[in-house]
């Protein structure tokens, strides 16, 4: 494979981060390649929003890798721990939810690393983002720079010379200049799914963590929020 | 779970090596926690002989998690490129091997930090080897050095204080020395497979990198190669 096209490897969970992550290449003019990954999470509806979205942007390639870390358990998203609602910024700051999944972000930097090296590509984004991150350890800026070095001794081109950029193009913005960012590029967040409980039909549930900060998000941005919610009948 | 108790996350392949790695952290006090992948690999006879070891060297628990890697491609492990056969050290020096599988050892020891989060343990054991190592990038020092700085950056626990130790017992050993040392510990060796295109019942086909490597290892140890070999007759 030419080594020399200008080629990314982008982690799509199907979310709003991501999605915008893969616009942001798109826009780049980088030829897609985005990865998701099937790890036993409950938010199944995730993985259908990342198939829209690999349509809507026009990927060249959409891998999904199937892999169970419900054989570990310890979180939220993967095991029956209840997931979080209707906490407020100031108690989601608090700490680290029970909605993080164990060493997850290495797990799938691992995977793009792993499939970016078989096609010959030297960049991978991700939509990790440290300003809304609700303490996650593994979307802070020195834990990617870590990662790099790391991808940069492990692989095969790496030892040939090629590098390993990891591009994290929303790590310092908002929800609220994510949403900005991603609408002037066209990206229709209908789309996506963010909820830790959306419906099979991929309706947001409004209450979680994730739901709360992209509303939030979406109402500092003066941009019309237009995530599909459950139906306001179907909660009672 | 009591996090001060000694317990170590073991990488273990069904191999020489991480049967070897297992057995030195047994020796050191550890309760082993073995961690095999199912990840695609054409010897999937290496999977039984995980299941041999772990029970051999008496683990509190072995999960094996599988992923399917071939969605990648790209390694004569898990694709369909041949396995190289009947080739000088001097060959298998020469560059990177076609057995290569695409940052496997990040793949792995992230699997690793993800079981040894959820279960409280600060200590990841894995048998790489970069005296022996056929040209793997990942098995040298320097980027086992990174993985660990990457991993303390990584993890809640990280972030809480405790700190990541990833275990090489036989980085600096050559097959030999791995061979007395684990001899010297009890291991049956008889019980791993390490040949790359071993048969379904497990024999070694005595012709690959890995089975030249490991019959040379055994014949300079001094040692009795007990490895179930293909019976002759069979190569015909």
């Amino acid at each position: 494979m030419d080594s020399d096209r200008k080629a990314i490897v982008v982690l799509l969970s199907g979310g709003l981060d991501s999605s915008t992550a893969l616009a942001i290449a798109k826009e780049e003019g980088f030829d897609l390649y985005a990865l998701s990954v099937d790890y036993g999470q409950r938010h199944k509806s995730e993985l259908d929003a990342s198939r829209r979205i690999a349509t809507h942007l026009v990927v060249k390639e959409h891998s999904i890798i199937k892999m169970d870390l419900r054989e570990f358990g310890g979180s939220a998203l993967t095991d029956d721990i209840s997931v979080p609602k209707g906490r407020s910024v100031r108690e989601m700051q608090k700490g680290i939810p029970e909605t993080y999944v164990p060493a997850r972000n290495t797990i799938l930097l691992s995977l793009a690393l792993a499939w970016a090296e078989v096609l010959g590509i030297n960049d991978i984004s991700t939509g990790v983002n440290a300003v809304d991150y609700s303490g996650y350890p593994d979307c802070r800026p020195e834990y990617i720079a870590a990662f790099q070095e790391m991808a940069n001794l492990a692989t095969k081109s790496a030892v040939e010379g090629k590098k390993i950029k990891i591009h994290t193009p929303l790590i310092n913005l908002s929800k609220a200049e994510i949403i900005k960012r991603g609408t002037s590029l066209g990206v229709d967040y209908s789309l996506t799914v963010s909820c830790y409980d959306a419906s099979t039909l991929g309706q947001a549930c409004g209450e979680c963590d994730s739901c709360l900060l992209r509303a939030a998000g979406f109402m500092e941005a003066g941009v019309n929020d237009s995530t599909m919610y459950v139906p306001p009948v179907a909660r009672l």
